[in-house]
């Protein structure tokens, strides 16, 4: 099954002011959208980053792939990697660790593994979870991602979830949330507030919803010592605690102090942290992601990876579309190991690229779609919109600090800060 | 795809008096060949151990299988899992490590896995390891595998290989070996021996094949000082030293001392391992092998895991006909992180169950076949002539240390002895 061409579509979809350790969220977020056009009529759908150095790597890989078998995954792998020689893309927006050349490859790759998972699964009349080895659930579990936010970027109208600063707004939007979308975890993205606030907020949480398990991320805002004490506070609250601070060796000294386990997408995020991750026992729950950790088949064999050394293991999300969602659905469905409800950033999202029905959120979870491949179609009209948003919003990358200082004029993230 | 009726075929083939740190091969060796029968006259095979009790355990499975969709492998497990009902088998022939209800499980599983592989492949006409991700190689590797043997079975004739006995001896297989069949590496099995007169066999063949990678596997003869003394004496020589000693803590005081890597097919064998054996650093090339490790993805996905420890990975042989062998290449193809040339007995059988041509040995490697699923058929002939020697033989375990003792009244396993 030869690609025969491939078209690469950057969209920009609509973002709430939404904020984290690194500022706000733009008006926009980018992706892009491959499409592997194949013989026989066969289409296969990729997702991925959309910011400028990514679609740059991609757009050397694109004439390369004409006459390349959707099956052949590991020829795939080398033409990236030798298509990329040597650049290493670096985390912009500083929310999922560092970048190596393997971790750029890998990430790359996802891309494009995706899209030839799903036009195999077209190919051959079967979704892509039969390919990844079969069911191990029907229907996977999601969690609630709260988010400190601001009412509207500036200029705009408020959005329907308004402002949400207080423990009262999150506990108004986490309700609103469970109730819409049926999730039981709830996730409260930190790193805004003060330690005291935030875990006030999470204990505002734990009140409103008991018996939900919970979980704060401050992507890294606290130093080893207040994040131990954060632990202590919040002892027996937490499912886990998601990247209380950074690097392997502050997390390992988090770590052996906490009760719940830690989890991060920051301080193990390729290969080559596996080892002095695992090692320094700096982590309990390791937070997959398809798109930098080189696709579907690496996301599971990584499962067992974390299971031999009894380490949980989830799903991060960033900004993504129904595309993403579709991978993450069926990589999470064909994966026994996956001990905690995955992240998506979904609720955030009003657009998208993908015809809709096909991806439906009921009792905090996503079926695994009936149809072949990936099980979701391209929205054609949905994708110009996309695209055309993306020519007009200027946006070439993810800058949460840089467009922060519109709201905190000076503002620094909050890494370690506190 | 839904299996419709399974059969089970225990069959018995002639074995060569090959000698091992148990005792010696007695004139057969038992397999046991699944053919499942499934929709649309697809029919997929499966093979792995033929004694009794694993025969046993496999025959509680059999009547839960039909109506199992063929791509629902997460179901399989658990029907397994749920038949063994917590029964354990045992490493009856003292060669593969201990044996944990996981073990058991995946060991049982793993002969199912691969039959519903091969039905998937030929359901959806592809090759297995285009199911797998694709070919990282066209073609796998494979070492010589030298015995010490006697010349012939009593009562028997002998065979051509004669007697293996002394350095010259080895020497001259070897040469067979190499010249029929284009092996690079050579292993030589030990635990026969003093290990003063194994090392000057290797030495020998180091001398007859400079440049070849060369292995010996004393299956855990040695007591550590010994093993780190043999290590000393053969540094440069060895391109690994294989279960030198019993056990995770022995084998990791011969790792620190040794100059080369210390490989495994015995203190490391199932998930519960894989922590203390890599925290301990007593592993340096893990030979997997599918028939235990819970089937082809399993094993696949067991790369990820050496990989991020910076585990070389190889693949471990018992004795096996050409379904195992056709599996061992699917799996083996669609793993790029495979550091070494696998194991196989086949030069050491006479007689298969599938019908000739499908695999064939040039310069040392196996070419992955063309054909949809795992690329062999059954000779039925060859499967019935099989079930014949099976009824016939009597054996329903390996017992390499009671036929022993028809050559060394009074014979003891060597293990640990040196």
């Amino acid at each position: 099954m030869k690609i025969l061409d491939v078209v690469l579509t950057p969209v920009a979809f609509a973002d709430p002011p939404l904020l984290n350790v690194m500022g706000v969220h733009e008006p926009y977020a980018l992706r892009s959208i491959v499409q592997l056009h194949c013989e026989d009529g066969v289409v296969g759908l990729g997702e991925s980053y959309g910011d400028a150095a990514f679609l740059g790597e991609v757009r050397k890989v694109l004439p390369l792939l004409p006459g390349h078998d959707v099956f052949d995954l590991p020829g795939l792998q080398r033409i990236i990697a030798q298509a990329l020689a040597g650049t290493v893309l670096t985390d912009e927006h500083g929310l999922i660790g560092g970048f190596s050349l393997r971790k750029s490859v890998s990430s790359v790759f996802s891309l494009f593994e995706v899209a030839c998972l799903d036009a195999q699964g077209h190919a051959l009349g079967r979704p892509v979870v039969d390919l990844l080895g079969g069911r191990a659930r029907d229907a996977v579990d999601f969690s609630a991602y709260l988010f400190y936010k601001y009412g509207a970027h500036p200029g705009a109208e408020e959005d329907s979830w308004g402002e949400i600063l207080t423990p009262e707004q999150l506990v108004g939007a986490a309700r609103r949330m469970t109730e819409e979308y049926g999730f039981r975890s709830i996730k409260l993205k930190g790193g805004v507030f003060a330690p005291q606030e935030e875990t006030e907020a999470v204990r505002a949480l734990a009140d409103a919803f008991p018996g939900h398990p919970l979980r704060i991320d401050p992507n890294a805002a606290w130093q080893p010592a207040t994040a131990i004490g954060v632990a202590d506070e919040l002892d027996g609250v937490l499912e886990y605690l998601e990247d209380p601070t950074p690097g392997i060796e502050g997390m390992a000294q988090v770590a052996a102090r906490a009760s719940m386990p830690l989890a991060t997408n920051m301080c193990l995020v390729n290969l080559g942290d596996v080892e002095p991750a695992f090692r320094a026992r700096a982590v309990g729950v390791l937070l997959s992601d398809h798109h930098f950790w080189g696709g579907l088949r690496a996301t599971q064999a990584l499962s067992m990876t974390c299971e031999s050394f009894g380490v949980g293991l989830s799903m991060h999300s960033n900004s993504h579309l129904g595309i993403s969602l579709a991978a993450m659905v069926q990589v999470a469905a064909a994966t026994p190991h996956l001990t905690y409800a995955c992240d998506t950033h979904w609720p955030w999202k009003t657009e998208d690229v993908i015809a809709p029905g096909a991806l439906e959120f009921s009792d905090g979870a996503v079926t695994v779609p009936e149809g072949p491949g990936l099980g979701v179609e391209i929205d054609a009209d949905a994708l110009a919109r996309g695209h055309e948003n993306f020519l007009k919003c200027g946006l070439t990358r993810r800058d949460d600090t840089t467009y922060m200082r519109q709201f905190v004029p000076g503002f620094q993230p909050n890494t370690e800060r506190w």
